[in-house]
């Protein structure tokens, strides 16, 4: 089976993150990919994660379950697309586990709970470590400007910071 | 990279279509794949099939639109999700091509336009042809009953009547 071909960058849709970190590749992927690490870094603090469950495979589940400072629990539920081990991890809150379309809506009160995007998480090995990119892709300007507004590039800047954090922190 | 576990059917859920055809699965996945050849077929007579595009890769495009007999044009898009080639094809209408999230939406006046589903087609080769199976996942029970309701299994039995017909005129 062949592979997608590379996502582009619309700036229209999309929303990217990219990032040269020096921690390698290898170990950024086992942060993406290892339930126990994931959960160290992948929610800015004060906010914390405290459920991950990861099934690495196209159509395997990927659960997360946030936690805020007062104590409320936000649960994502998302599904595998592509696992490309070390260079490429893709997956969308539209289908659920199975590639089952999600139910999108009433999950929790939270304002992102129910945001349709897919991300494309690609890295590359490069002098001195790892050329990262975060890229959401959404179905249309409306949904591309609501991630925005809630965070995606301070939310996910600082959740990289804490990963390069935790990597450096093991070494 | 492993792939998806096989999809059990939930008749909550779910729509199936199961029968055992007398044409060898080769000609079964030429017939799903080659632009040319589902026009043949895919669309019960009296409507036609008027144009077809295939990218077969997961993220690929899967575009066709059909003509009703009054000549009113329907376009219905979909990304490819899984493809193994003689066995197993699975592709959503919930997904454009390259994973973006779709504009399920407005997109023509046909009831089964928006229709949000996954389809997951197996093929299995047996004594004298192969076993055929269709199955349609949603996201609730509504979704499920509307799709019914629109014919899936009329729809997709006569489409399968008119593969094999097909087949069978080419050999």
């Amino acid at each position: 089976m062949s592979f997608s071909k590379p996502q582009p960058f619309n700036p229209r849709l999309d929303l990217l993150l990219e990032r040269v970190i020096d921690v390698p590749v290898e170990k950024v992927w086992a942060a993406w990919t290892v339930p126990e690490q994931l959960m160290r870094w992948f929610t800015p603090a004060p906010w914390s994660t405290v459920a991950c469950e990861i099934d690495l495979r196209p159509g395997g589940r990927f659960h997360t379950v946030m936690r805020s400072p007062d104590g409320q629990e936000f649960p994502n539920l998302g599904c595998y697309l592509e696992v490309i081990e070390y260079r490429k991890l893709i997956w969308t809150s539209v289908l659920e586990p199975g590639y089952r379309p999600a139910k999108l809506s009433a999950v929790s009160d939270l304002d992102c709970a129910d945001l349709a995007f897919t991300a494309v998480l690609t890295l590359e090995p490069v002098e001195g470590g790892t050329r990262y990119s975060a890229l959401a892709l959404h179905r249309d300007e409306a949904d591309r400007k609501r991630h925005e507004d809630i965070g995606f590039h301070d939310g996910w800047g600082k959740a990289l910071d804490q990963l390069v954090e935790y990597i450096r922190s093991r070494s």
